[in-house]
């Protein structure tokens, strides 16, 4: 095993070091949270397969504990913690899936979880996020509501911080199901990936570029959230208004760390529409006869809006969550 | 390999012989079919298992071919048609998944399909059947309809008639998902089976009593198409009026070639109600992140309704189908 500052110092030293995790950094996470997640499966569709005229291999993080690939790199950073750090917990700031997953991470290692979440959160996460053992916080939907709210339980309980993207631990457990999915099938032209804050994207491009050497790295975004690739075009982080996409995964902004890695690595951010996202969600639930959330479905969104891209190519995409309120649905 | 009668003679030969296919029987049919069928994954989930106290494993059928287990018996009754029977095609009644798997098996095997079904058959999967290359013939929904429309068919084309699981060739294809499923988890102590016309669940008892030293067989069906259940305890075949079961899949009733091999084999036949087939479905849905039929459903069903019967044991599900008209949900 090759030791790195990422395995042997705690996280606090890595965040000091402010080092973009390395693709050994990943191996090493991928180890650490081996027996807290699922190697997840590969699928494919000979519907969509032979409608993009490519081949499309989906890597099922809806498959993964708690709904996402969020248990990832929620499980990477709570297992990095120090014996002093976990006696106060952990907190973060979330209203879905990593809340749920750090929430879950934590109980399993038998630690305090402090997740803030604003009301307006949808009632079936919070249910989630309580489950799996979160003490929850709720603070009203601004930004500034949710940062005051944070800062004031981080002082009171002193638990450590975890941020759902801008961490180089959660950086690096994201990246994993980059891993597995090469392992499986390898020589991919393509890597597609959901854009929100960052941190799938980032892990993603670490892991791809070291592993394959010729593929593009591609993103997708929602048309009405689409950030990371405004970001991208000005060379410098825009901001999010948080809007009512239904990839509600997808609503935050690239963060101070994601961003300098995604330049890095990827070639283009593609948008699609909130019909497109449906209609393609729809599509994978039909014929993939799998569950997964709008934030998931962008990815095939774009394949098919942008199919000309995927046309002879060996694409892998990874989806990344499950996580859909059904009692929205009426039968 | 061993010779079997199934396997070195056609299929006529055994229907004239009428031998209840053989444990080996189905070893010839997985063999046969192995190329045209996929290996289907096993999944489990822990928060399923952790409310029964059991062990749980689907065996994921929604993820065939044609999006059913039908593919299996379809299959393997094109592949043991004599070459002089292909030149003429097959033909059956269906509404639905037996009807397009048995066009995707013909296609595949480069032979006409004939489908009868009736004209009030749901328009996804008159869609699907055309899609896989069937001729549809419509009938009206009476019993008398289907069966003149289909003789007539059969006349006028000369086409093998492949029934939907009167069949000993349907039956051994069907025992192939049992075989797979043993194939990855052994020592079974119950395997649950919804009962329509009863191909899946007369195929599974032949494999399960053949490698189980003990297990029980469980069925499944709807309460209000509960005629494998009245046919046992009447000790003879109780009709079906089709009655409008969200679980559509299971509106038969047992055949005169399943329900001898049905009573050999089953433990007993457990019922559920329109509105549990509809909570245990949206619940797989919700947590396992995977879709199924409300035939499937009936199963999980069955282990919530009757849990007692499932706490402590290992069981082995099959989650026959995936094919849901999702044009019928308003998001």
């Amino acid at each position: 095993m090759v030791a790195s500052s990422f395995q042997i110092k705690s996280n606090i030293i890595v965040l000091q070091l402010n080092k973009e995790p390395t693709f050994q950094d990943v191996k090493n996470s991928s180890n650490r949270i081996a027996s807290f997640v699922h190697n997840t499966p590969v699928l494919a569709s000979r519907s969509i397969d032979s409608k993009v005229n490519g081949e499309i291999y989906f890597k099922c993080e809806n498959f993964q504990k708690t709904g996402s690939f969020k248990m990832r790199g929620a499980s990477n950073a709570v297992l990095s913690l120090t014996e002093e750090e976990k006696k106060y917990g952990v907190v973060t700031v979330s209203s879905g899936n990593h809340g749920a997953a750090l929430a879950h991470a934590a109980t399993m290692n038998k630690i305090e979880s402090y997740v803030v979440t604003p009301k307006s959160t949808n009632p079936v996460k919070i249910q989630a996020m309580k489950q799996y053992g979160a003490e929850l916080i709720f603070c009203d939907s601004t930004i500034e509501s949710r940062e005051s709210t944070f800062q004031k339980i981080q002082k009171e309980t002193g638990a450590a911080p975890i941020h759902p993207f801008n961490d180089y631990r959660v950086i690096a457990g994201a990246g994993t199901a980059a891993l597995e999915l090469l392992d499986k099938i390898n020589e991919l032209d393509i890597i597609l990936v959901p854009v929100g804050g960052g941190g799938l994207v980032s892990g993603t491009g670490i892991v791809g570029s070291h592993l394959i050497s010729k593929f593009k790295l591609i993103g997708v975004e929602a048309d009405i959230a689409d950030y990371g690739r405004q970001s991208l075009l000005n060379g410098k982080i825009i901001p999010s208004d948080y809007p009512d996409t239904l990839a509600d995964g997808l609503r935050a902004t690239v963060g101070k760390i994601t961003f300098p890695i995604i330049r890095k690595h990827i070639s283009e951010i593609l948008t699609v529409s909130e019909d497109e996202i449906m209609q393609s969600m729809r599509f994978i639930w039909e014929r993939v006869k799998i569950i997964v959330e709008p934030s998931s479905a962008v990815t095939l969104a774009a394949i098919f809006k942008y199919s000309e891209k995927f046309s002879g190519k060996k694409t892998g995409v990874i989806l990344s969550g499950g996580n859909v309120d059904l009692s929205q649905i009426k039968w």
